[in-house]
Order: C-alpha cells, then sequence, then structure tokens
C-alpha cells in the first residue's frame, strides 16, 4: 500500500484515506461526506463510483457475537487465522455452501478444523447439474464434512465455551467457530441515493462503456451491472475478472480510447480439495427465463487418453436452445482439467456460437492432456442428438 | 481386434484383412487388388479411402539397417520395446524434432535411456516462437538430451555392436539404436493413380463433406486434406481429432445427414517431461504467406494466482492481423495449464474473432487455477497496443 500510494502522490493524485463519501450531489457535480474530523466536498468533472460489493450478515440474534465472522478482506482472512489459533478451534460451522463457502471449507480442512456447512435450500449448489453436484457432495464428504441442507438458521447463542447454531427446527449444532458466507450485495446506496438507475440486485446499472444513468458518473467492479453475453439482457455476476476490466475500461474511456464491453458469460470456478467446479453461460431455468427451449446432456469422459496413468473421471454437463442451436451454457467437473476446459465453452459463447459449431472445434489432443474428443466435445456431439 | 470384427460380421459388414487394394477404377466404381493367394475385385456404389499416412524413412545408406526404426504402429512401438531390452540400448538417437520426435524422446529418457537429437535446421521448433522455443530447449538440456541442430544424416554405418550415425559434415555419432521421426506423407498413391485430385503435401482433395473430386468417392482420415479455418484454404495437417472426426462426417453424410465440416485450426500439443507444448493458427510467415500483415507478442504469466503455491511460469504468444485486428494464433509453453489453455484461443480462430473480441472473453479465474488475467488475455490486451 505504502509504494502504490507513493506512486499515486509522484503522479499527482490525492489518495484521501479516511475520508467517507456520504452523498454524491449530480447536478452540482460534487461529492460531500466526513473526513478526519471535518467535512470535506470535492467537485468533479467525471466521477467513477468503485464501492464494490460487501459480504451479507443476516440481521438475526447472535450474528454479531466474537467468532461470529465474514471473509472478504485481507484483514478478515487474518483476524480467521488469529481466531483459529487463539481458541484452538475444533470445529467450524459455515453458513452458506456458495464458492467463498467452499473455499473457506477447504482452507480449515487443510488446517484439520472439523467442519460443518448449513444451508436452506435442499439442493447442494443448485446451480450445478445433479449429476455434477453429487460428485461435489462425494468429495465433501470424502474430506468428513458435515452437509445440512434444509437448515435455515435461526440464531446463534453462547453455550458455554462454544456457540450454539439453532436452526428454525430447533436443531443444534454446538461449534467454536461460524463463518457467515451467505453472498454479497453491491454496495450501491450512494449511487441509489443520488438518484443513479439501479440493475439487478441493486447494482449499478451501467453501459457497454461503464456509465451510469448518469453520463459523467461511471459506476466499475463488483458493485455495478454487466450485459450477459448468452440473454443479452442485464446480470449482476460480480467476480475478479469482470471487475478488473470494467475498470480498466473507464480508464480507457476517460483517456478517450473508448472501450465498449460485450460483457459476461458467467464463467466461474472454484477448487474443493483435489475437485475442479467450472461453469459458464445459464443453467436451465436461467434459459427458460431467457425464453430459450433448452436441451442438455451430462456426460462422462475421462481426463487423459485411454492407457495414460493419471487419467481421471471428467464429468461435462452441456446445455443448448432446441429453437436456434444455440450453445447457452455448460458445466465441467473433474480431479484435472476442468477449470481450464471451460474457457473453451466461454469464448464459444461469446462468439454466439451452435452447439454444432462448438463440436467442430479443433481442440488440443495428445493423450496426456484428454482424450481424442475433448469431453467437452464428447458432450457436445451427444448434446446435438437431442437438439435434432 | 477379434471384438472388433466379431461386431462387424454381427452387422453384415465382410471385412476383408489380407487384401491389398492395387487400383480403383472410378470410371468402372471397382476396385481390384491381391487377396490371400489370388486376385480380387470389388464393386462399390460409395467408397471410402481411409488409407491413413505413412512416416517417411529416407532413401539413404543404413536406414535399413535392423536398430533404425520408425515408429507408426503399435507393433512398432513393441518393436522398440524389444529392442531397448534384447539389445540393452544404452544410447538412442532421434532424427527429427517434431512432436513424435520429442514424445520417444520423454518414453526413452523415462527409461533411462541416453537420447541424442539432430535436425538438419537451425531452430529448434521453427514454428514455436524463438523464446517459446528456448523454454521447450531449457527442457530438453535439464533432462540431458544432446541437441544437434544443423545435423544433415548423410549415411548409417554398422560400427562394432553400435551404429555410427554419419552427417553430411562427416561428423559421428555413435549410438545403440535410431528411431526416424523425420515426418509422415499422406497415402494417396491409390487416389492419385485413380486420377482423384491431390491438396496440400499430395493429401487427397476433400471438400467439407469429405467427397473427393470424383463424388462416389470419400477420403478421411490422416491421407486427406482440410480446409484451414483462419485462412480458408487448404491444408493437410494429420492430426487425431480430424481424422477420427472426418470419418464420422462420411458415416454422417453416407446415412444421409450431411455434415459439412468447418475445417482445422491448426491445434496442436506435446509434452515433454514437465512441459506442456501447445499451439493453433498460423504463424508470422504462414501469416504473411495467406496475406495478412501479422503482428505478434510474447508474454510471461504464472499459471496460478499470486501467493498460490506451485505456481509456474507460462509463456504466452499470440498473433494478430494488423489490417483487420483479427487473431490469427497462439502459442502456450509452461509446467501446467498450457495445454488446455490453447482450447479456448482454438475456438476464437474458428469463431474468427478479433484480438479485442478475444480480450474480452470472460476465462474463468480462481487462484489455483490462474491469475485473475489468464495469460491469454494478458497476451491479448499487449497484443491489442500493436494492432493499433
Amino acid at each position: 500500500m505504502v509504494r502504490t500510494a507513493d506512486r499515486f502522490r509522484e503522479s499527482g493524485i490525492r489518495m484521501l484515506t479516511g475520508h467517507c463519501v456520504e452523498q454524491i450531489d449530480p447536478a452540482a457535480q460534487k461529492v460531500t461526506g466526513s473526513g478526519p474530523g471535518r467535512p470535506f466536498q470535492i467537485p468533479y468533472d467525471r466521477l467513477l463510483i468503485a464501492t464494490g460489493a460487501a459480504p451479507i450478515r443476516p440481521q438475526k440474534p447472535g450474528f454479531d457475537l466474537p467468532g461470529v465472522v465474514v471473509v472478504k478482506t485481507l484483514e478478515d482472512a487474518r483476524a480467521v487465522k488469529t481466531y483459529l489459533q487463539q481458541k484452538a478451534v475444533r470445529k467450524a460451522l459455515i453458513i452458506g455452501m456458495g464458492y467463498v463457502a467452499m473455499e473457506m471449507t477447504e482452507a480449515l480442512r487443510f488446517r484439520h478444523v472439523d467442519v460443518a456447512m448449513v444451508k436452506p435450500g435442499a439442493r447442494l449448489l443448485p446451480w450445478l447439474d445433479a449429476r455434477l453436484a453429487d460428485r461435489v457432495r462425494e468429495e465433501l464428504t470424502a474430506h468428513q464434512v458435515e452437509l445440512h441442507t434444509g437448515f435455515s438458521v435461526d440464531r446463534i447463542e453462547h453455550g458455554g465455551d462454544r456457540l450454539q447454531v439453532i436452526g428454525t427446527d430447533g436443531q443444534k449444532l454446538a461449534v467454536d467457530m461460524v463463518i457467515v458466507a451467505v453472498g454479497v450485495r453491491p454496495n450501491s446506496a450512494l449511487a441509489a441515493q443520488a438518484g443513479l438507475e439501479l440493475g439487478p440486485a441493486q447494482s449499478i446499472a451501467v453501459d457497454r462503456w461503464m456509465c451510469t444513468s448518469d453520463r459523467l458518473i461511471y459506476a466499475a467492479g463488483d458493485c455495478a451491472d454487466a450485459y450477459h453475453v448468452v440473454t443479452g439482457k442485464k446480470a449482476w455476476i460480480p467476480l475478479a475478472l469482470r471487475a478488473n476490466r470494467s475498470g480498466w475500461a473507464v480508464a480507457d474511456h476517460l483517456c478517450g480510447r473508448p472501450v465498449s464491453l460485450q460483457g459476461v458469460a458467467g464463467t466461474g470456478v472454484f477448487r474443493l480439495f483435489e475437485l475442479e467446479v467450472a461453469r459458464t453461460g445459464l443453467i436451465a431455468i436461467e434459459a427458460e427465463r431467457a425464453g430459450f427451449e433448452p436441451a442438455a446432456v451430462t456426460i462422462t469422459a475421462r481426463s487423459r487418453g485411454h492407457a495414460q496413468s493419471g487419467s481421471a473421471q471428467v464429468l461435462a454437463h452441456l446445455i443448448g436452445d432446441k429453437r436456434s442451436g444455440r450453445l447457452l451454457g455448460a458445466q465441467v467437473v473433474g480431479r484435472e482439467g476442468a477449470a481450464l476446459r471451460i474457457n473453451a465453452a466461454a469464448v464459444a459463447l461469446h462468439a454466439g456460437m451452435t452447439v454444432e459449431q462448438f463440436s467442430q472445434c479443433d481442440l488440443a489432443y495428445a493423450p496426456p492432456f484428454g482424450p481424442t474428443w475433448d469431453p467437452l466435445l464428447v458432450a457436445a456431439n451427444q448434446l446435438l442428438k437431442k437438439l435434432g
């Protein structure tokens, strides 16, 4: 941080840390807020809102107890580490079963902490095809992770040295620590107060140049929405690459090089112990909502050519539109090669390829890296039969 | 083989092994040849030529000596294994430095056989960007492989118990075995005799439905040419996926489902010890010949996010067209994630994407699998600056 601050100072950029903007006045083109000890106001020609997203902390009893944490910042992570050591945590409960929940589960198990996970819904990773989600469940149970789907947290209480997590059905779980990973929401309150148009999930609506509904105000990063390249409609999928890219786009735009961003394909990936889990594009229910008529297949293949040692099962799921033949989404789960394989499908979505066009792509083959037909191509060939 | 033969028989398919077709008579729609003990002739409504490719064995003195082998079939590989054991081979010479030469080098070093490689040209892997080729050279020398570029073999002689490989400049290399891996050529003699049109490298010219210049005769597999999706022109790149896919296309066509094949992107990949080497699309000289005005960049990145253990260097090379902005080719070399990363670029080539469109693709990011910007995206961002 010091070096970044130095570079900013050298460039003539004022970094006003400790200054909290409380209001944007688009008509007067200024922001007002409180600095160290006194209020401030700053006029602007152009304004960028890059307020990010914040983890959701439910307003329920006990979520403010010591040992009940959210993970967002480096400081959060350090606090978790300190707490683990100081309290000699033997068991942690993770509320939520999304990306962050999975990554925290892995991190805790690596430290030999017992982990239980809870979520209100019945399905683990409902955005994942059922067979792929089953594979994730196997990986979790193989690593002694307790899964409590259908568990809705009512409150958290002190219980001796431990924390008692109490479900709405009265079920109790005794743990030493609770990590709340139930998603994030965009920090868009300032934008909303300023009358800027909001998008999905109350994110800040931006056009392809990252301009908000006020053309002098940009928004970029996890606070802003994006066009989805498959549906053409707005989506809020706060992930690092888009956040980063949208910041660059604002800089380009300000510097007179208007880069129009295509948008997101919804590509996401995480590692869970030995497993790689990847998705891009739409799932069936999203496809239906967007007006497509989806058909899907799930196939099993191998990560390497036959007779290659170290080969592992790869599950590939592909979804296409019956009417247009277009590829709508892909998912891959496996011990190796799942994460990077998804990129081929992501590019196909950006290109608006049909399943047939994708099925014909000249993907890499050598025995150490896959079968002659890449698992995604096998899935495409099978999906073609369903699309007719 | 027995089971396949049984299944063919059950399906009413006659498998005439031991029958060598010597002539195709397109006018009379029949093939003639010699079977076990007697000639045969078979009429056809449609004919498929799937004669593959054969390794080149130079017509030079000594290339027929025992211990001088080519590798193409399973039998060839078994013969190599037997020879290695029976002769207690300590050192092998590999003539050639292409895919097969690299794979054989790896296989022999795994068996603790010393390996020297020779080729007439000055450059190792001339189709690879110089910095990426240097990385391959490092990997070879790290595994004690002797490299003799600029070595043109004049002849091979017996030299005591060993083989003497003698260069045109008189240089001698004494080894126990010689593997000839100087490329393959299409088995197109029958097709040429029948008057069928030939394509690049004397391969059999086919259209997008795998029909030859005689519309009753198909050709598929390594004997046939293909359209290159970047140049739109004919190319002969005999690799497994295309060979396999073209066979399917013939079957589809015969069964009344005419599948038109887009063609090849020239995607190729091999592993060399710990290194993955991948390419797709054109190299600069091919791009120039095809009428493009190429610009290229080479960048170094990491295979995983910062602070992730196990991260390795990834070299990515990208080439685009200055006039159209189009992506023309990509190469990736690294210890992990190079082989599968190339697929994203291959799909982009099929889609005819510009470098800018590719640079905007929503590729997967999680720290175990790459930096926020995938190495290929970093390269695309840099290449955009050169394309102006």
